[in-house]
């Protein structure tokens, strides 16, 4: 008889009762598949009495989760608490301590503390496994740590919140505004009552964190990434997209350039044919280049209750299986400090949708202006919003014109732009979309 | 120093010299990511003297590939000789008899012989890794044996096969023939010079005995499976099926029923939304629905050298850190027999196109027969081809009809199509293609 795998658990949220209840489900598949039982013998959550319709009856109930970590009788602690700071770092740095494994789904944990937490671990000789803090039960991690492991990887990008997706998507479908699909994200319960780090990209810039950290070597630092999110998208962005042959999504993209690595999470055109394109409502989706073959796409679930339970009952197979990887791919010791990407010398193509005033010499006066920055023009789109619209000679006030700009630098778009909106020939600001080509 | 891992290679084609050359570039990285050196010691292949663009002066040429799988000097064996039989049987068979761990790209072999193989390196603890079998760079195996290993699959389908979604894409795309796309895809080197084994879906029925062995814990089998190509599809058919919302592909299913796993190989209509559907060209994917979870869809380079050689060192790369999973997810002695699906007891939708004679009645007849079934129809198109197309009440000869039933059996619809035809009412033989909801 092989001793079964002692697991400890910490959070009994919609994830943890979720973990419990499949755990249940699948015991004699992960015995067959692990070559032991995978048991949870002790559980630790804020109320004992709240009723989750879980059978919780044949489980040790340790109040206090930093003890339950370094319990004697259990070998994995899962940490499902969530957010950076204590009981969950606190608890987490007890378990290595007592050398107990660990399995999380915290991606602000990993984001502020990855590496200090993955050298605790090294040096005891322990895992700590984190598939579930990154898109849900998409197995990333173990694509990027170990599926890939002999590629050359130049790029990795994503969408990695399901909630901007969804916001993103009925906007562009039903042609509604921002505000009325983040109330409706809000009501579905796919947005929080404060969405911020949501749509501001801040969620997605700590999971870029922890894939770029996996993909290039790079110590996991969600500061060094340029962020910037939805909430400024129109659905006039996302109609002049559709007709120029592109969606807009919110992208984590990590990049590897001369300059080194570039992080940055922006709304992004894609390529209407892209696979990350064809992405809709919650799904999230990764896609990895690496030299010499066609891109890897990944497409599936982001959140919820049973997905992220799904990998993290992954990633205690693995430590049943006996198989410890190092957190981040390779030593800590040898990743590498990612320095914040200067935006201003990102290099790409640009969407530059303006308002422009409808006086004799506009037109001349922005293309002087890009030009002056070297900027060529993959398209111009110009509609007069006269009466009878398309080419209409009347004019009335102002007119949008849409630029979408072959390769050039951040710095050129922003200089051309300052010198246009000083020239007085557009009206408030420009709007301005980043290119990301397949 | 931690000591490296010694690999001998058999077999120099496209794929062995792609694993040399990125062995060789990725030298560092590897290192790193595996905690020791990954070499190749000695290599084996027909001609010594043939110029593959590679250095193999450190390697040494040991002509017999069995007397390299056991050679004292090499800890892992990589099997690229390809084919179900001998040497390459052979070859890993001393290898593990040597107690060397295999890793291996040959579908056939283990289509054929995958549980015996697994069966006699699990005796002698040894690994067999095969990721490089099943869709070239995209880690489906890794997915299914480790990633996945706490979900209950409900069903696994996936575009396994380049050439044939190659060639439906262009006559989809281009509206050209059948037999134009296959010339066109073996001018380019996407088809063999004998394309039978694509076309007529065999080569995705022994990767689809992979993927169902991995997901279901059924013995590789690929007899089992019920096996249809794409050479009796026509541009028309894609053409109705784009028009009722429809894309074709050649998929390998394999589904979970009350009467066991079925696994089938057939062109099959899928929602034009699905992921699956965005697919185009030799690109590969795999869509896997896992109970309580969305659809987890990975895409990506289902052959080629470079893709190849990518899961090839993804797999050396594991050995290197000590892991050994089980070649089929669980130990061999688990698998079940998966017996032949019986078609007829198929259930789902069905595309049926018909040349129906133009006469009174003929709707009438289907439409009986069909009901005596108890098959509902969710869309019928009827087109008539006089001059003046459409609604034209003109009467000229016979006429398409084009039927989507609702959910029903293969036996229901044989024996509705065999009565239509006894009636008289439609000429040669209806087209009939399955459909796959998502």
């Amino acid at each position: 008889m092989v001793s079964p795998l002692k697991v400890g658990l910490a959070g009994l949220g919609t994830v943890g009762a979720s973990v419990v209840r499949l755990i249940d489900q699948q015991r004699e598949a992960l015995a067959a598949r692990c070559g032991r039982p995978i048991v949870i013998v002790a559980v630790s959550a804020r109320s004992k009495s709240k009723n989750r319709g879980i059978n919780l009856r044949k489980m040790r109930w340790v109040s206090d989760p930093v003890k339950l970590a370094s319990d004697p009788g259990i070998d994995v602690f899962v940490e499902l608490i969530g957010g950076a700071g204590n009981p969950a770092r606190a608890a987490v740095t007890a378990a290595f301590k007592a050398g107990k494994s660990v399995v999380t789904a915290n991606k602000a944990l990993l984001a502020h503390h990855g590496i200090a937490l993955a050298e605790l671990a090294e040096k005891c000789h322990v895992a700590l496994n984190f598939e579930a803090a990154v898109c849900g039960a998409i197995p990333t991690v173990k694509t990027l740590r170990e599926g890939l492991a002999g590629n050359s990887i130049t790029r990795i990008y994503g969408i990695l919140n399901g909630t901007c997706n969804y916001i993103l998507t009925r906007m562009a479908q039903e042609k509604l505004a921002f505000a009325e699909c983040l109330k409706e994200a809000q009501r579905l319960g796919y947005a929080e009552a404060n969405p911020s780090f949501d749509i501001e990209g801040h969620d997605t810039a700590q999971k870029l964190s922890i894939l770029a950290s996996l993909t290039f070597g790079t110590r996991v630092d969600p500061e060094s990434i340029y962020v910037e999110g939805i909430s400024s998208i129109t659905p006039a962005d996302l109609n002049a997209a559709d007709e120029l042959g592109y969606r807009v999504k919110l992208l984590g993209v990590a990049v590897r350039t001369e300059k080194g690595i570039e992080q940055r999470v922006h709304p992004t055109m894609v390529p209407k044919e892209s696979a990350i394109a064809q992405v809709m409502g919650v799904t999230n989706a990764v896609t990895i280049d690496a030299e010499g073959i066609a891109p890897i796409t990944l497409v599936g679930p982001g959140a919820g209750g049973m997905a992220t339970a799904s990998s993290v009952i992954s990633d205690i197979a693995d430590i049943a299986r006996g198989v410890r990887a190092t957190p981040f791919g390779r030593p800590s010791a040898q990743l590498t400090i990612s320095r914040k990407a200067p935006m201003q010398r990102h290099e790409g193509g640009y969407y530059i949708s303006m308002l422009a005033v409808d006086k004799p010499g506009t037109a001349a006066t922005i293309a002087k202006r890009l030009a002056q920055q070297s900027i060529s023009l993959e398209s111009i789109v110009q509609r007069h919003r006269g009466p009878h619209g398309g080419d209409s000679p009347k004019r009335s006030g102002p007119v949008p014109v849409i630029l979408i700009t072959y390769a050039t630098t951040e710095d050129a778009v922003r200089r051309a732009l300052g010198a246009v909106k000083r020239d007085k020939v557009i009206l408030g600001d420009p709007q301005l979309i980043r290119i990301e080509k397949n």
